[in-house]
């Protein structure tokens, strides 16, 4: 593949950078491109946590190929880094490299590094840049950056449903209203997610297992269930293989006891109802480095998430099929006023197999 | 324009059909285009009923504008028709106008040309070929074509919605969920109708017009009530300027009186169970000439055509939304199992302003 411009070297960064959509949770997905006289001499993708970033696995590829990176340019998709993690900074080893030019698609929003990794390529002689492809490249990291920047979470809530906006008829039944393609779809969502979220209803009403099964991957999200008063059976699917937290609002010594025999953590939140505190629960997931949290829930959870403003993008596969009186999507009481309608803003829609996908966002980041 | 091929001259041709959109019903709105030496010589579209078809206004123009036709290739969204009907046939005057070649999108499927035409042309020693663009040449008369098919208009179900899939609030409000642009895209596919369809539920709640504004149009579609027991108020503004049809189950010699006063008239049309015979309005639209049928109604009537067969296509306006607990679209009875669901086919989505647009069909025609 011939780089013609900056365009198309940061557009091959991206396509490098997508490689790691399942697997660098908590760190972001990033690629890096190494070019030389329109030439690709190294290329690299972040690797899960505490290991390579992108760039250094750029800078590997170009050794092990044999190129000299001496004054090549390196697309990057988010600025290099300048801080001690788990690794040591990007920045330097680019300039000990001797690159002569990097272009990032955008500047870290995180505080420990925004600006500073370009400043010091600068400072060193290196040509610097940003800003190529920087939509793209924020929608890949989108919940990277949601937790670098408000300390919370992105929330993706998932539904399947009829055309009239039902997901299940009143005895139940939903398998399966949306067709096959969908239904993997649905899986490579909840890949790249760091956890997926559910509620005690659908546990006991689906004992679902949470899983990835649909799309191959080596990593599964973290599953978590939402289940104020403990609940679930310690023999529930959704615990197979341990590390599912729990969330609760009622502490019970004995059924804790259980749970963590079964492997699960017990996280308490409750709020002053005695419920579970939801917009609580999305700031602890924060601190626990979910970036990207995909929602599979019932009617009911789904509906205190968006009432509590927990929710930041709804992933809705619509089926052409129309059930009638049947249960909705989200549980949200009546209004009295169409002023106070939740708004939200259409963000993408896709055909899949015979279904629609819709992406809407309540706010955007 | 230089026409280089049949593609481009058939392109064209439905540019000039479109202009007849909002106005050759009952009629089929045909584009004519004839061409000579890549250029275009003369074209033309269906007038309104009794006045000229495409072909002959193409042949008109081309004679105004001092060019000679014979030897031409003329370009016709349909076969030109080889009877008698309001007009002489086209055939005829393609022939006498000494035209070298005439190329169809498709055949008539009115069983009085069906290929006739084309057989004239190809006797009277006319090159002749059909089946360019026919799919859109289609599309653009699928109203006229299910008429002639099936008897029947093909019917046209408008709704505006939330994303969760209501359309009004318990209390009943409704305006406005979509946005203007949406709206307003809404009157274009009314201004195509040959006719507007609502239900006396509607009628009492809103007293709408029913007629086009938002979009410019010579024409007006007819309006139809279905109202059973003839509740409706002889003051209505769906009868304002007359011509509305009331479509009733129980006759009352002093209500239809009234209602003729103001201008209407009454179908009576009862079924067994003594209301409207849905199905049987359908066939009695279809004798009346009533290509496409734009039905803007309530739940309850929406969910008795869709259940009884009657609608062909939903044209669903979705807002990016929630209203939470309201009404639905349509009131279909609750299901008991999933396979009993109906179902459809994603036919077209667009973005209309912040709103999406989506055509779903029951059944292609």
């Amino acid at each position: 593949m011939e780089i013609r411009n900056d365009l198309d070297g940061m557009t091959l960064a991206l396509e490098w950078a997508a490689k790691g959509l399942y697997t660098t949770s908590p760190n972001p997905r990033i690629g890096c491109v190494i070019v030389r006289d329109g030439h690709v001499i190294g290329a690299g993708v972040t690797q899960a946590a505490g290991f390579d970033h992108a760039e250094i696995q750029a800078l590997k590829d170009a050794q092990a190929r044999g190129h000299d990176v001496r004054g090549a340019t390196a697309y990057v998709t988010l600025e290099p880094c300048n801080h001690y993690g788990r690794t040591p900074p990007c920045s330097d080893a680019l300039v000990r490299a001797g690159l002569g030019r990097v272009v990032a698609a955008m500047e870290d929003p995180n505080p420990l590094v925004a600006g500073q990794g370009l400043a010091k390529l600068a400072a060193a002689g290196i040509a610097v840049s940003s800003g190529v492809l920087a939509e793209a490249a924020h929608e890949m990291n989108i919940g990277f950056f949601s937790r670098m920047q408000r300390g919370l979470p992105w929330v993706r809530m998932k539904s399947a449903a009829s055309l009239d906006g039902m997901t299940a008829l009143h005895n139940g039944q939903s398998q399966w209203i949306t067709g096959p393609e969908a239904r993997a779809d649905g899986h490579a969502w909840r890949a790249r997610a760091c956890a997926i979220l559910t509620g005690i209803g659908t546990v006991k009403a689906d004992d679902p297992q949470l899983n990835v099964r649909a799309v191959d991957t080596p990593r599964q999200p973290r599953r978590i269930v939402v289940d104020s008063k403990l609940d679930i059976d310690p023999k529930a699917r959704v615990l197979e293989g341990g590390g599912t937290w729990i969330v609760a609002a009622v502490s019970d010594p004995e059924k804790e006891a259980a749970l963590r025999a079964a492997g699960a953590e017990i996280i308490m939140l409750p709020n002053a109802a005695g419920k579970v505190d939801l917009p609580e629960l999305m700031r602890e997931l924060g601190r626990r480095q979910i970036n990207e949290l995909h929602v599979e829930a019932g009617g009911k959870l789904n509906g205190s998430l968006i009432r509590e403003g927990c929710v930041d993008e709804l992933l809705v596969y619509l089926a052409p099929v129309l059930l009638g009186d049947a249960q909705g999507m989200f549980a949200l009481p009546a209004l009295t006023d169409l002023s106070r309608k939740h708004t939200l803003k259409f963000h993408e829609v896709k055909q899949v197999g015979a279904d629609l996908r819709i992406l809407a966002r309540f706010n955007p980041l």
